[in-house]
């Protein structure tokens, strides 16, 4: 929708010289799906139950209210989020109804985001993900539109999910005055630095066919890149848009030759009375490299480059907003694969380490890890409790059964449907800060006031 | 076992002439099972989801770890507890092995607890719960037992669990050189206020068969109470042994005319393929007054009444331990009853908010909120994320769903076995603080390190 809530007004930074402190800078880290049960399950595999992760290392923790809107009654409250009302809710300050990226439940206003106030601020923004880069949680950042589906030209009109649900955003197409689906937002935008998946929405012809939403990037002042090394040859001058995989990128790590969470299988007898017989469970299993992954560049790396990109030039102070998303936390949850989560997690502690390492050298620099709603995942008792009783006790749901290094097992459940997709649940979610969050936030806030939190921080004027 | 891992050497508080400061105090609030997600579902229901419960409110957030040890091999991990060994990490700072009570894992030796180090420095303790005095939670800082079930004189040799698991703990027979059953023990102890239900375990005759407990109690100094009325007939000379019911303490809430979650029913067509036909889920409820909680005191009641014990008689200087536990957030999801659990949530809170009420007149108070192990609720999504594939998609466990003041409807999910009662899960909980919890708590620590928070505050040598 090309209306806007309120419009952006352009902020005028203090002067360089009027004040020595050094920009105020928010690095936003997003483990998309990850409540406590995948942290715990993360730290239980990766460091022991004694161990810490990076996260658990950071001096401010507390929990995030997820709140979501009913598209048809926005007074009426939703209890499970997906990453597009709740990536709104961050990067906008304003609730939304499920599928909305940065536009208003019922309404289909645009909200003006914390990036566009950034720029408009003469600051930069840098997105990072291991998702595309049109997927929901990075879009709500730098798009608006009113379902997010949309993600290129071709999805805009008559398209289908996955071959079967008709949708369409015929309001957004540029002909009738709208923005354009998310690709072609990205390829006219002024971000600095876009980094993650999605070549595939940018092979695309605009709307008008004249051209390829690549080239439409490239004229419009992106560099292009398409692998790691690329990196590395990056052009200070340019705004750069690397794309590594065609849509999600592969995650590091798998279960033992690809195998994920299964359901229990009960016996003959067992499926004659659930007190008679046994079920066979999943055989433990380790996690292992997916092969699918050689080649990518890693969450940190991707980072680092942009850490680099958006601090380049001594001279100038305008801060900057990044965001950064470890996707396949969520992704591998949907599809019951707890080793993908597992080292998708492990992924955004490093790129963590990372951002702490920048803040280190720059002060005035919040970095915030959250997740964006909760996920199916539970860790539950791999011997039943009631396990004396001697009757088959197990899940109805998709376990996986992990062997940890102390040779424990530990057994994970999906159990929220049996649908080959797993959902989300509405659980708070925790947040951790680095130094300069410890008491500027609430320990328990909602997901719209942690916009604001990152605004104030920022210096950047109420624009909701 | 009446062996004991190290002795507990008698520790002199400082004189109080030597010092000007007030008792450092510790109350510490168990909510049984109360993990994120039923704190989530709680404040949903009780203050909306943008509502703060008092626990929203507190100063400091941070998360537990909770550790498992295996009986047979104490080296390695289990990765979810139940009550008796997380239980026992907080009060002696031991980790052990499921269903032991202060005693080691494979060992059996007894562990020292913080409430027996606190009445050998000459400080006070008290107990409250909703549970039996001699449940899990409770037992675990004031007795010393192998399985927790040995809970009075007639479960200690050849007793049945729900009438079908043989059990017993005859090494800890009195006539075997033990301690006794828990309600012996505690029938035989010192501590200053012990509230809660559990009266048919102190009705039992002693193991000489020679007194019931109850008159046991009483020859050792305790006034016994049984109703709300009686608390504020205390005897502030006595001991006192409060034992408001015969079990675990009827709950303030029940769902609508006692339902609980309930399995989805599919139709004919989906019991052919799951991607036909539909299923029938329970119908929405709101929650509703438990008859049966009538003329029980509330926690508050009990928390007020035990904290006016502890601190009676302005001349001594003596600090207390107060161990607060909320046990049925627990019980009730074990039984799928979300209504259950978030009227115990909401004692909990009004206990809580009585705690602080003390803490804000009684400087040096440590006021610390957590739970032991998270449970089976989870919030899944009442309409699926995946609703528009138009197939049928829903829990294969039980669910319930609650209808919200604003007309919202919030669906709780028990998904992690069919087996009459839902399993623990192993998340790390959340830990909430006061004042003096600020900058004295890490943002993770391990069960085991909290009951090192606590014995720190009150001035305990460390004992283990």
């Amino acid at each position: 929708m090309a209306d806007t809530l309120t419009p952006v007004e352009p902020v005028s930074v203090p002067a360089p010289a009027s004040t020595p402190e050094p920009p105020a800078n928010v690095i936003l880290i997003i483990g998309d799906g990850m409540d406590d049960q995948q942290i715990t399950m993360a730290r239980n595999y990766l460091v022991g139950t004694t161990g810490r992760l990076r996260l658990d290392q950071m001096p401010m923790r507390g929990a995030v209210q997820i709140i979501t809107l009913d598209e048809n009654a926005p007074s009426k409250s939703i209890y499970v989020a997906d990453s597009a009302n709740s990536a709104t809710s961050m990067a906008t300050g304003v609730a939304t109804s499920r599928g909305r990226i940065a536009t208003t439940a019922g309404t289909d206003l645009d909200i003006p985001t914390i990036a566009e106030q950034v720029k408009a601020a003469g600051g930069r923004v840098g997105i990072v993900t291991t998702a595309s880069v049109t997927d929901a949680t990075p879009a709500s950042f730098i798009s608006h539109i009113s379902i997010r589906m949309c993600e290129d030209p071709v999805m805009m009109v008559d398209a289908l999910i996955r071959d079967r649900i008709p949708f369409g955003c015929p309001d957004d197409l540029k002909s009738n005055g709208g923005l354009g689906s998310i690709s072609e937002q990205i390829a006219d935008s002024d971000y600095d630095i876009i980094l993650g998946g999605g070549a595939e929405h940018f092979a695309r012809l605009s709307e008008d066919g004249s051209q390829s939403l690549f080239d439409r990037a490239r004229q419009n002042g992106f560099q292009i890149m398409s692998s790691v090394d690329d990196l590395s040859g990056r052009n200070p001058e340019s705004k750069v848009l690397g794309l590594f995989s065609l849509s999600t990128m592969p995650v590091r790590w798998r279960g033992e030759g690809g195998r994920i969470a299964e359901l229990p299988e009960p016996s003959f007898l067992n499926r004659v009375s659930p007190y008679l017989g046994s079920a066979t469970l999943p055989e433990p299993m380790k996690c292992e490299n997916n092969p699918a992954f050689d080649g990518m560049p890693t969450l940190a790396q991707m980072t680092d480059a942009a850490l680099s990109h958006l601090s380049r030039g001594t001279e100038e102070k305008t801060g900057f907003f990044l965001m950064i998303e470890s996707a396949s936390i969520d992704k591998e949850s949907h599809a019951r694969n707890p080793c993908g989560q597992i080292g998708e997690l492990d992924q955004l502690n490093e790129a963590l380490e990372a951002a702490l390492a920048f803040a280190a050298a720059n002060e005035r620099t919040l970095v915030l890890v959250t997740a964006d709603h909760g996920q199916a995942a539970q860790i539950i008792p791999t011997e039943s409790l009631f396990a004396a009783f001697d009757v088959p006790i197990y899940s109805p749901g998709h376990i996986a059964r992990l062997t940890l290094d102390d040779g424990g097992v530990m057994t994970i459940n999906y159990a929220t449907n049996r649908f080959p997709i797993a959902e989300h649940t509405g659980v708070n979610v925790p947040i951790f800060g680095n130094e300069p969050a410890l008491g500027t936030l609430p320990t328990l806030l909602t997901q719209p006031e942690l916009y604001q939190v990152m605004a104030n921080h920022l210096g950047l004027p109420d624009a909701q």
